[in-house]
């Protein structure tokens, strides 16, 4: 399911069906070019975040453009990439539990594969999966720089969890996972560099000690689409993994980017949905509800459309404020912005990829659903 | 994808891996019992709403407790349900656009297919597409009973529409949807009930209208679990559609129910997850977030855990405030109560089934993504 695809390749879009997920070729093409020229001069690896786009032909155009791989988050994520041709990738998260570990330690043995732990428990967990599977597996130090979510707190925590994944011989200290989430969507460009100050700080103590016990840290490695910059300006990261810059949905859309040294990134991301009920001269309801668009960091914004708002959502409806604006009528098709891309392309089985108003390509969003 | 089930029939729950969906099946029979008991000497059909549950399986199960077809929302949910065995489906909305229009035609091939209408061009559409598959299609007209969604208004509006379906010779007027979803999730029984007379009075105004003008109304339809004793108790409605009362999620959990006549349904439905992060004294990090469960009416809840708070969902984390609790190391396994069943249930592929503490079975949610 669903069986009856929204498009087919050659259809112009205004007879692409509703409601479903459209890519915007040039824009997404733009987007990965300017993240790397805005990094030119500076010496960082870039390992976009494929938890934003859960796509293998998105990720193997990343690695083109000189991505060293990509990041996901959970096994099956990493799977579906290693299958569709990706070499590298790296979980930036806890992996806990044996039936995920194992799958974690075969798939090391056909693809260059790293995680992250913040436990002692867990640590010793990777290591018997390790064994099992004969092989040495990854393992970086994720530390809490300001997130407060996983991550052991900065210095000696960190130091003795590096100790002991140094001490497994099945293990081999990657680095440490620096990532400061909650920086992303501060608003303005002096919290969100102040935020990774304080990160970059956090690091450089933990290195410090490392280098004090002669621990070669490896990576230190972080940063998203709110602050990458920030990081790959600090003498502390080595890599950066960006996800949303490829789509730029309307969360991040409503930080302040002036002079951050970040680009504008293109929407390049909509939800293409369909005028369905027009009863009302100030309200039009659109197809795309819940289940189509997450609202979780706010309501989808109409494309192209200043004046007119997505009020709300229900499972299969949008409500429309027209505040005035003409159109609408029923069978009329329009884009919508979402709030937050990554829940949001979980929702679907492909890209409707779109150039010059024709469907170019299909592309299956081989990860989605990927949980476990 | 994925390509790995979380369970196998026989499991015990505390293998079951996460983030994953379970049905405790003794509390999902007892909810779908206690439905029909509480309708015991009113006449009226029970209709359910198979956007909650997206499954065949459910569907059939209702069904044989007396249920006399089910709703659904799109035409892919419908395809998804008579493919899966069940004869007769109501679209409780509009369907626009060709291609859906057409499949819904063939749909009308071979089972009981009714939809809803409220604009005199989609009449003409639903028409051209009944005579191009040469059937008759049921009809609808949804009207407005206080939702401001879809609907044509009450009276003579619904009356010169039922008019131009009744003219349609490939059309057959099937009579009223008239469903106030707003009254849903009213917090006092004395709202909801005030809400559901009102949306009585509109139907009430529109039948008198037809029988004036000679035009048979068949049934008056509508009702979800918030209110549906209040239709079933009313002179007008012949048939409810309640949908989540066979799961019970957290923002019905708000409502009051006493003395309102609806039952006490169960929460049946609960989000699987592991704490993957123990950092902190006061927080646990769970492995279930925004992709494993809807925010859009708040937060899940713990089940079983009143102290303890899910209080922020990330991607693929969630974060538990203890607050003194004992217990959440790395591996715990827990359950969490949805804020809203719908969307949560469309993130999955499939309901692990769980009695007495293994699981009975696996059940596809069939028309997961079922979004055209």
């Amino acid at each position: 399911m669903p069986i009856y695809p929204p498009a087919t390749v050659g259809m112009p879009l205004s007879e692409v069906d509703t409601p479903c997920l459209i890519l915007d070729l040039d824009a997404f093409e733009r987007n990965l070019k300017r993240l790397h020229e805005s990094l030119a001069g500076r010496n960082v690896m870039v390992r976009p975040h494929a938890k934003s786009h859960k796509c293998p032909q998105i990720a193997l155009r990343q690695i083109a453009l000189g991505a060293v791989g990509v990041c996901c988050q959970k096994v099956s994520e990493a799977e579906a990439l290693v299958d569709g041709g990706v070499g590298d990738v790296l979980i930036t998260n806890e992996i806990v539990g044996k039936p995920k570990l194992a799958r974690l330690a075969a798939l090391a043995k056909r693809a260059r594969v790293a995680v992250c732990a913040d436990h002692a428990g867990n640590v010793a967990a990777l290591s018997a999966a390790a064994q099992q599977a004969g092989i040495t597996l990854d393992v970086l130090v994720e530390i809490n720089v300001g997130a407060n979510r996983c991550g052991v707190e900065p210095g000696e925590p960190a130091l003795t969890l590096a100790q002991k994944i140094s001490a497994s011989p099945h293990l081999r200290f990657a680095g440490l996972q620096a990532y400061q989430g909650t920086a992303q969507h501060l608003r303005t460009v002096a919290e969100r560099r102040a935020a990774i100050e304080a990160a970059a700080a956090c690091v450089s103590r933990t290195t410090a000690l490392l280098d004090k016990a002669g621990i070669a840290c490896g990576k230190v490695t972080g940063a998203g689409t709110g602050t990458y910059i920030f990081e790959a300006s600090s003498s502390v990261y080595h890599e950066i993994q960006p996800g949303s810059y490829i789509f730029m949905d309307g969360d991040y859309a409503r930080n302040d980017w002036t002079e951050s040294g970040i680009p504008r990134f293109e929407h390049s991301l909509l939800v293409w949905t369909t005028v369905m009920s027009r009863t009302s001269t100030d309200r039009a309801i659109v197809d795309a509800g819940l289940k189509a668009s997450s609202i979780d960091s706010g309501m989808p914004r109409v494309a192209d459309a200043p004046g007119v708002e997505y009020i709300k959502a229900s499972d299969e409806h949008g409500v429309l404020q027209l505040n005035g604006a003409a159109g609408y009528e029923v069978g009329d098709k329009l884009g919508l912005i979402p709030g937050h891309c990554d829940p949001t392309v979980n929702l679907y089985d492909q890209y409707v990829c779109i150039r010059k108003g024709r469907v170019e390509a299909i592309w299956p969003i081989t990860a989605r659903g990927a949980l476990l």
